[in-house]
């Protein structure tokens, strides 16, 4: 076992104590020489991962005394509790909210919190650019004439690559490049949905997905959904007579952060096979773990050529690049044709731009950074959270992705608290964007993915205040 | 008037009398004395009248004589007839032969004749590498985050800029930003219909919006098609009261070339507008003219916002950046809607390129050159049509555009023809892929965007070889 590979293993591994509890609030860490006996390591190596932890504000030094656990703002506040949708598949007209607050994309004059997007310095913008020239000057024609339908080869060869660090061993060609992630999903969604059919979703759900279903002409069934864990699999098995399709954000789910536990992927992915029920595997933000490894996908469990896995790097890396990509296994024949015909070919050149980046390393190095940057917003933002916002508020407790889910007293409504906020430069994501049905009105979606700084901090405060006007107005 | 304008004007004259017969092949052309003395012009301007319709091979010197009016091969080849398809919304199963076809997209080593796109030396690559390295540089982030949904402003300035020298009025705002045409075709028509509904399209159509069209559960009306003037308006009229949509290529229709008269686009959109049936007009041929001014639009004559038109740079410029936008006139939230579900914005890198190559004055310096490339293109290929071709072959006469419709005697079945020629590595589009009925078998649709060569020229020959073969076969 490599050096660096050891100390971020017991790094990873103290963290995890820290974060589950194991090791609490205040507790005293081991010294420096009794982690050098127990794994024997040098002392470099054990103090690395004592710096490691303390920058990821886990545990803080005190002079002459040593290493303790911090307290983690997070873990004082509750969970919402597992969502509660009515199980019958269902239409109502989408409301105009979603439109309102989607109206705001790339504007540059308000905060935007409602989109999960990463921001700023946490995105490579200079290297990318560089990439951008030097893709323009290598590929033949710069780009100019049609790629093939299935894709930039460099870029599917490169996510084949990294597909076995999760436990799928892709190859080139099972793979379709897209417009972004979206895309891929209304790829597949098209490729094997005809109207009248009827989809399983969590809920609550990416409004994206929600819009693309009822655009199909598709019937919904939401289901039942814990923010640590995702769907319940006892409600999947109730409707199972009654889908066509279902559609899961299996890892860092937006809005709720939920990732599904090996277990849980394994048994729905038989359980789907055993019914010939395609899975759409909407994995956008299974990159952004916030500490160790990469967790698998339920396609690393697909042996039947059932689950199309979608992904991109519209999280991680270039939103505006719009590239993403999708496995869709046996399904293969009919995306690749939905894609010629809805939009012929894509833009190779931010493909080949982004198989560069990832073929140099750079990403990945990117990638530690970022995850790092977004703990630690989302440390941040609890912390405020806890300080400022009504004091019933329960906020969900992700381990990775962009988004926060956030629960007010039923007071609230985050409609109101949205017309509120944009007043003043904040865009929020109210909860009843996340389902067709009437709920979730008191919860909202925050992104943690905008850097850190004062103005973001007395931003977040305002929510706090407003949300606490509106509580009173309403009682 | 200023002196470039009078020149093209009274050459684009002569060239229209030379192209429409009313001055015949071999017919003296008035001296350069004359045509000062009736135009009020200098010398000067008189013979570069002559040089530019010399260099359009419509006349030839002889020496101590003048000019006279060239042969022009592709008036001897009669022009095939008005399509006749079943006047009844049907839905056949979409054939492979499309999957095969399409699946050579991007083939380097093969002759591809089967697409409308403009290839080689026809499209100026290292121009547009040029701006792609700018735009990156001037983006504020490189293109890296999200644009807006209704994509970038730069493009959409210059677009609505342009559509003033074609009759229509268009601001910034009425445009969206697409990836390529047939994406905006395909946003639209998902905006506009709901399934069980019925389309009513040219007969033969491009074939992308027969799949677009049954992929969302649509039923289809072919009408007859003439040509050289597109849809028959009876046949329109007699169907009006059983479709939903409409949906139009106005101008150097692919695959036949037809462009439509002011008055057959006048009616049309009127019929429609009182019908309240939203007319889809793609018009991504409309700046290949081959001489004179660009046409006017369905849009054009649009006093009421039912004329969605939707436009790209991928047969004129750059076919790999999928840069298209649309104007949906009074269904602009609809359309915005549709596209924020499906793709959340497009790439703002190669909008941003293409926006900055209008602005400066570079695109019509190209344009100018590709018209009259194509033009050159087409006259080639119908000299070796009518050279080596079985002797009862019909071709259209489109004055721009992209594509060659030709029609064999009913001996040739055009996907047999398919065939062999694949396997001496050309690929052509066999008629059926153009309809949903069973019609076309003996038709075949060339693209004359390849730049001409020899090798060009042999292989022309060996189609030509390969439909005389079959035609011993199967007599």
């Amino acid at each position: 076992m490599s050096k660096s590979f050891l100390y971020s293993e017991i790094a990873e591994n103290l963290a995890s104590q820290i974060r589950n509890g194991i090791i609490r609030e205040g507790d005293k860490l081991p010294s420096v020489r009794m982690l050098c006996a127990e794994y024997e390591i040098s002392m470099n190596t054990a103090k690395r991962v004592f710096l490691e932890l303390e920058s990821q504000s886990l545990i803080y030094a005190k002079p002459q005394s040593g290493y303790f656990a911090s307290k983690l703002s997070y873990k004082d506040l509750p969970l919402p509790g597992e969502s509660n949708p009515i199980l019958l598949a269902n239409h109502c007209e989408p409301n105009d909210i979603l439109q309102k607050v989607y109206a705001n994309i790339g504007r540059e004059d308000i905060l935007l919190l409602s989109y999960t997007v990463a921001y700023g310095d946490m995105l490579p913008i200079s290297q990318l650019k560089k990439e951008i020239v030097q893709a323009t000057r290598a590929l033949p024609t710069g780009g100019v004439q049609y790629d093939r339908v299935e894709g930039n080869a460099n870029l599917r060869r490169m996510v084949a690559m990294r597909s076995l660090t999760w436990g799928a061993n892709l190859k080139e060609e099972d793979l379709i490049t897209t417009n972004g992630g979206m895309n891929a999903v209304a790829l597949c969604l098209m490729a094997l949905s005809k109207p009248g059919d009827t989809v399983a979703i969590e809920s609550p759900c990416y409004p994206g997905i929600l819009q693309l279903a009822l655009g199909l002409g598709l019937k919904v069934f939401e289901l039942p959904t814990h923010p640590r864990t995702g769907i319940k699999i006892e409600a999947l098995k109730e409707v199972i007579d009654k889908i066509d399709i279902c559609i899961l954000i299996s890892n860092y789910n937006t809005p709720v952060g939920s990732c599904m536990p090996d277990e849980n992927k394994k048994e729905v992915v038989e359980l789907l096979a055993s019914q010939d029920i395609p899975l759409i595997e909407d994995d956008v933000y299974g990159d952004l773990c916030f500490t160790g490894h990469r967790p698998n996908c339920c396609k690393s469990f697909d042996t039947t050529g059932n689950v199309l896995w979608c992904s991109s790097i519209s999280k991680t890396l270039a939103p505006g690049f719009r590239v993403g990509w999708v496995a869709p296994g046996k399904y293969k024949d009919k995306v690749l044709n939905v894609k010629l015909v809805h939009s012929i070919s894509s833009s190779s050149l931010e493909q080949e731009a982004v198989a560069n980046f990832l073929k140099s390393g750079k990403y990945d190095k990117h990638l530690k950074n970022l995850r790092q940057k977004l703990y630690l917003n989302y440390q941040n933002y609890a912390r405020v959270i806890q300080q400022s916002f009504p004091k019933d508020v329960k906020i969900s407790q992700p381990q990775g992705g962009l988004s926060l889910w956030i629960e007010f007293g039923d007071k609230i409504d985050t409609i109101e608290l949205y017309d509120a906020a944009i007043k003043r430069g904040i865009s929020i994501a109210p909860g009843r964007m996340f389902t067709l049905q009437d709920q979730y009105n008191n919860s909202m979606r925050l992104c943690f993915g905008v850097p850190w700084n004062a103005q973001l901090e007395s931003k977040l405060k305002q929510i706090g205040i407003l949300a606490k006007q509106l509580q009173r107005l309403n009682s």
